[in-house]
């Protein structure tokens, strides 16, 4: 599994989804082109999944922000009879690398998040329409949408096999939405989650697996209107979506160069640097935004780091460290984002901010070393200077650099950066940053708009580290060279533990500590060993499992 | 490492720890001997430990609030010149098998977290002072105390050199009393987990890894003095220790036997049964409590239910399931439990009824299928109820079962479940198994007292099944048999996620977060294979990492 993954796409190269939009309402089908997967060795039978369809559904949640703003009700069925979904290819599963298991799954609950998070949002409710089975990771699709039907035909459920048939977890959510969304009793979780049957429609009522189910023959008048209540919560009309165009990329052995954003791989090194530029003028009106459209820096430099964050995730997994910098205006950056912040009733600006909230998540969830260096000709500012709280260490430098024609580096806050753009834990990188000292935030708040140069930066407790012109290029090559030479398994685990402090949420809980077991469960000899479950699926034998207890 | 843990010991015994008692304060210095390691191949050199040293401190920590009530502050110290602890014994976890590893992180987070909660609990507040390298392991037994004093020698530092050093993570609870308890900043914790030489006092006053630097010539004064205030925070005079004296247990091929529990070991079914016999008449009063001592049966059932868990989990690894079972007058049981909870301001009774939490706790984390049945004759009353609620599924006999003289099962709660028996979650069982519907617990809580049969407990969702004699046998045993097929690894992972909704403590991402990643590394070859960094730890060669990220 080495090729080059693809995270762009568009309507017309789905192979696994389709759409009709009837006003208010989209009926979004799950048709699953069995010889569509993105690796040979398996067919996406049962409206199974591998990544190629997860990121097509991550382009249809995605398009349906910006594109279809008149949408208020997303209703996700099934395009095949008898199946809804049978979740993740148990052999696209059993044949991936480690390390492909584990970045497929953080994709995949990264998208979940994601639709789960659009009815609050955006006004936009995803609808689970079940009929046939629902099993797996199909029924996580379920678990992160705002409302279940399953139809009460005798036969169709919604299941967790996973446990007892794969030996490994309901990974993509499932376990923590069954206790802490759905509120299963905790032996009935168990039970769940334990038999391969999984609940038909009374039983699933009953334990709140569902929230209707539905007689089979009014199945289809039903979930319509279900959809239309749902939609007609809030108000859609005279929004008009925006083609989110394609992105401007290009590709070589050493680089990836976007419009504003640009990635240098350093392989003998071990690191990437990914370098954003900043924008010239802002739009003069929210007007000439909407105009703009996909064009805008500020939706451009969102759309092009996200993609940029996935390719070194899937693509460059030797590269463990990743510096990000930034080049340009500060206070163009400011006017972009105020614009944003000025206009926050408008839906377009109140997408684009939300998707520079789900981007900058991105960024914490990357399980590589991050550094900032706020260099001169660097603007840190807005949701950029969200970037240097995202990252592990911070060095800024101090003052003027010889024969540096750059301005010093200079940092600005906004008020974005005190409630805009909330970590996975619900709480701003400043107040994860500053946990034990509420009186820092308030203190880097009172900054707000201000030039910042390094000195000051360091005394509100901005960077990790201040360093002039004499010392910045030694202190930054030790730092790196040190960091490249750690056990890459070190640092994830140590990352994901020092990122995320303070309250947990569901998606902390996800990402912290279902996935951490899903993890350890996918290296372990009774899932992945030649004898192990998710070797033997299919073949007829019985997995052998080592039964001692860990 | 297949010969028999035992975690009974005293101070007669004890080779790697020493106490000073001097009124209300302990001195409590840790001096291991380097040849009383548990296994062979590996020497405790530098206050190193490894199960046998952590035994004992559980030991002094049980000891020392039951035995030496009258002590308000233990102040912990190195037995040794230049040294305070250098952690965890590398060359042991190098060559100790993966679930021994995983068991003994998780006994030493236990102690941790019980020597941690003694200061607010009982007013028996742990001080450590440090002098000498405090290092990895020997800073999480720091991290967990009190309050924190280093010597500022210009050498003694505190350290977490697991990342660099050995790339494992410091899994005793250091990454989470970093970021949640000592809430460093983000970039300084990143720092300080990856540098091996640590902080000595300023930086690490600084830093707020520690409390107090003190000057090393007065650091014995200094400590005194504090070891005095905190010791007068709460009273101690007139409180009298009792003996803990050796329990009774007997051990065979098949069995242990306990005065008040009974262990059966099925090998061929890959399960044990758990007894616990209820008691006969209660101590009169709280002096006669007092007199009877560890002969109490509240508190021989709580040490002998205690052994018997830690048992299992250490020498038993194969037994995947653990059936609880009691036996006796449900109404002797709470006459029992009443006595501490009408006494709960007596220093004894809170300590019991603080061990049963303690053990209780043990059994949630305990990662074996756990399953209660309540058979006629039972007596899930008090806190013997809690264990219903503490395993993941219970089954209740229904009425009369022929050819059984033993009165039909009841249960009966106490006001002991709805407050006094917290989870790791700091929620009661009862909360959190009615997560999604509190009112439920309200529901429960009107029947205390009351005599509960099989149907009215189904009623009211407190049990998983409640089946007659006809089903009774057959249910058991097709579960029992089902449970038994599945992959030990998926059940550790499934268990982990559903037994512990709703809120996260520290506890609950110690055991949660940092432990799963910490036994994902603990697979890795990064760290556990030939060239990994905990094979190749003293051998003069460097570890050789596998680059890619995961």
């Amino acid at each position: 599994m080495t090729k080059q993954i693809d995270f762009q796409t568009d309507p017309t190269k789905y192979r696994h989804w389709r759409i009709d939009y009837d006003g208010d309402v989209a009926m979004l089908y799950m048709d699953v082109d069995e010889n569509g997967g993105l690796f040979d060795g398996y067919q996406l039978k049962l409206n199974s999944y591998d990544l190629s369809v997860d990121i097509e559904l991550a382009d249809v949640v995605q398009r349906m922000r910006f594109e279809h703003p008149e949408v208020g009700a997303v209703v996700m069925r099934s395009g095949k009879d008898n199946v809804f979904c049978a979740g993740a290819n148990i052999r696209m599963l059993g044949g991936a690398e480690h390390a492909h298991k584990v970045n497929f799954c953080k994709f995949t609950n990264e998208t979940r998040n994601t639709f789960e998070a659009a009815g609050g949002e955006s006004g936009q409710s995803y609808i689970c329409a079940v009929q046939g089975a629902c099993a797996g990771g199909g029924y996580e699709l379920a678990l992160a949408c705002d409302y279940i039907m399953l139809t009460d035909d005798g036969s169709s459920n919604v299941s967790l096999p996973e446990v007892p048939l794969l030996a490994v977890l309901p990974g993509t959510g499932g376990l923590t939405r069954v206790t802490d969304k759905r509120k299963l009793r905790r032996d009935r979780a168990d039970i769940f989650c334990s038999i391969e049957e999984g609940a038909r429609a009374p039983k699933a009522l009953e334990w709140n697996l569902i929230d209707e189910a539905v007689p089979n023959a009014k199945f289809d008048d039903v979930v319509a209107e279900r959809a239309h209540e749902f939609a007609g919560r809030t108000e859609h009309t005279g929004k008009k979506g925006i083609a989110l165009t394609p992105i401007s990329r290009e590709i070589t052995e050493t680089s990836l160069t976007y419009s504003t954003v640009k990635v240098d791989l350093d392989r003998k090194g071990g690191m990437a640097t990914i370098t954003v530029f900043g924008p010239k003028e802002a739009p003069g009106d929210i007007a000439a935004l909407h105009t703009q459209g996909a064009e805008a820096w500020v939706l451009r430099a969102a759309r092009e780091l996200d993609d940029a964050i996935l390719h070194l995730r899937f693509n460059e997994l030797e590269l463990g460290v990743v510096i990000l910098k930034t080049q340009g205006d500060p206070a163009q950056v400011l006017a972009h984002e105020a614009l944003l912040l000025d206009n926050a009733d408008d839906w377009l600006a109140a997408e684009i901010l939300l998707y520079w909230k789900r981007v900058l998540k991105r960024v914490d969830l990357t399980s590589r070393s991050l550094v900032a260096l706020v260099e001169p000709g660097s603007c840190f500012a807005g949701m950029l200077a969200e970037l240097m709280f995202a990252v592990d260490r911070t060095f800024m430098a101090d003052g003027d650099f010889e024969d540096d024609a750059r301005p010093d580096a200079q940092v600005i806050l906004s008020q974005g950066s005190f409630g805009r753009y909330p970590m996975s834990n619900n709480l701003t990188r400043l107040q994860t940053r500053f946990l034990g000292t509420p009186e820092d935030v308030d203190a880097a708040q009172a900054k707000v708009g201000e030039m910042l140069d390094a000195q000051a930066a360091d005394a509100l407790g901005l960077v990790t580290y201040a360093y002039d012109d004499i010392d910045w290029e030694d202190e930054v090559r030790v730092f790196l060279e040190e960091r490249a030479s750690f056990s890459p398994d070190a640092m994830t685990g140590m990352e994901a533990n020092l990122r995320f402090a303070g309250p947990e949420t569901m998606e902390t809980r996800i990402f912290g500590r279902l996935t951490a077991w899903q993890n350890w469960i996918f290296q372990r000899p009774n899932a992945v060993g030649e004898t192990g479950a998710l070797k033997s699926y299919g073949t007829g034998q019985q997995p052998v499992y080592d039964k001692r207890r860990v």
